[in-house]
């Protein structure tokens, strides 16, 4: 029987609450990108569903949730409409946008980590498909719209930090069997605030040692 | 049992035909991207192979048919060694290419979302993975080659939107069990006609409304 | 029973040796682009576990050994925390590390080619998707650090082939029923001394004939 962190029609909200948050974000970038309004659904739908679908293959969870419930397909279809029409408007609240987007970060990665383990990973690897569900998507988004993934980049606030603390805060309570809503809500809610702080704060990670030695300075 | 729109052989036929159609034109991308023989080879193959591949994937059908099929993986390497040595012969008649990739596209959406509904999945989860599978290569061959999926493209002339509507058209036919080698086929030729339509028109699909707003203006 | 080439601790010495040194081309591509070390550590996990990853998802070994054994997603990290300390250092035997990742390069082709007929495909696809276990990874590594893949460029020593003869000398002998542990280690040297020649005496492959006459000469 999979782990039910909270009740079903809670965890259902919640899921399609994330994945429109991501969808946004997609979308958003394919508008700054010039692409079309199929470019928008596509990249809506990838930066949604990307991070779903990798954990899923991977874990042999196929067909993937993604292609059997309906919602999550037609969830994305209507984030691409809204910006399509009321861009302007959801620029402008782009604030908004991304304190969503980090509630879905820490969702995803904790709901990540325990669907790993249900289907018989290690903790270690679950924590690591947790992180990967939550910033896969956000990936994918951005090597189809041609960019440098943010992820990746030294001059983005903290992204993946936080997804990782709070996989592996699931990953500790998986260990001790002591995730159930309250404390996987708590896991959420750290993965959550870590991120907050990280875009208020501009907090960034290190770069290599010693770089200044490297024969490439600035790229 | 799986569906059979056409007989086997003639399924057969149009497989490896718009196999081939498609590997050309990831075999002429990496000429115009200045890659060797092999650049060529991976292109021509992941062009080719990759919608199917990712369906395939998908629904869980693994070993994907490209594997098990020595001349899934063979037409690609053919497609290869004829642009190599007739490279400036095959530009030349890139109006035809392109009239046979326009028949691939419409094979793929319709066959594509076939073989998904077989494994189960609902109408419009099908229809969107005949989508992928139409799609899906192209938008591999361009991230590979680095370039901004033509898919995504606003200047691009529409490529998705028929392969859509044939999606559409195959699942609404398996809707009502009336799918057969002529629906299918009628299916089939709406979608290869409004590609075609789309070349010669130049039809293009919107752009977020109120784009001018936005910060970046052009990318 | 799957094909055992060495005794099992050998061949599994071996498989994290090779994972470390393309880790390091990860994570050495990572600092070069001026990633942070959570960049450093995606390109060294992906390098190193992407070709792996990509056969076993197509063979249908889902989990994948990278997700199961702790070793393979373990040594990444190691790979990532020592050219985070020590990068000049690293950079400054950059030969040493081509050889090492040469020596990756041809026994993965072999490993990857004997799994994948274990998996009952046929001679051919085994020897396609040892290819792809070979160089999978680093055409993912280039994907997501926004280069051109090296695996494609003209102007880039022969990587593929000595892949390819690797993989096509370990089909040969499957198809022999010869494969055992000294014909392919056999077949491990064959690769691995191609391509040190290759990158010795500059190898290049051929591009398309009568190029020049092609409308788009540099990219």
């Amino acid at each position: 029987m999979l782990t039910d962190l909270f009740s079903p029609s809670v965890q259902y909200t919640l899921d399609i609450a994330g994945i429109f948050v991501f969808a946004i974000s997609g979308a958003l970038l394919a508008v700054r990108k010039n692409f079309d309004v199929f470019g928008m659904a596509v990249l809506a739908e990838v930066t949604a569903l990307g991070g779903g679908l990798f954990r899923d293959v991977m874990i042999g969870d196929v067909p993937p949730t993604a292609f059997t419930d309906l919602g999550y397909f037609l969830t994305p279809l209507f984030a691409t409409v809204l910006v399509f029409f009321l861009h302007p408007e959801v620029e402008r609240i782009t604030r908004a946008v991304n304190v969503f987007d980090a509630a879905g970060l820490g969702l995803f990665c904790v709901t990540g980590t325990t669907k790993a383990h249900d289907y018989g990973l290690g903790l270690t690897a679950s924590a690591a498909l947790g992180l990967a569900t939550a910033v896969g998507g956000g990936v994918l988004r951005d090597v189809l719209a041609h960019e440098v993934p943010s992820l990746l980049r030294w001059d983005r606030d903290l992204y993946a930090v936080p997804a990782m603390v709070g996989s592996i805060m699931a990953a500790v309570l998986l260990r001790f069997d002591s995730l159930n809503g309250l404390t996987s809500g708590f896991a959420v809610a750290t993965a959550f605030v870590l991120r907050l702080l990280a875009m208020h704060f501009g907090w960034r990670a290190p770069r290599a040692w010693h770089r200044r030695s490297a024969a490439v300075e600035e790229v």
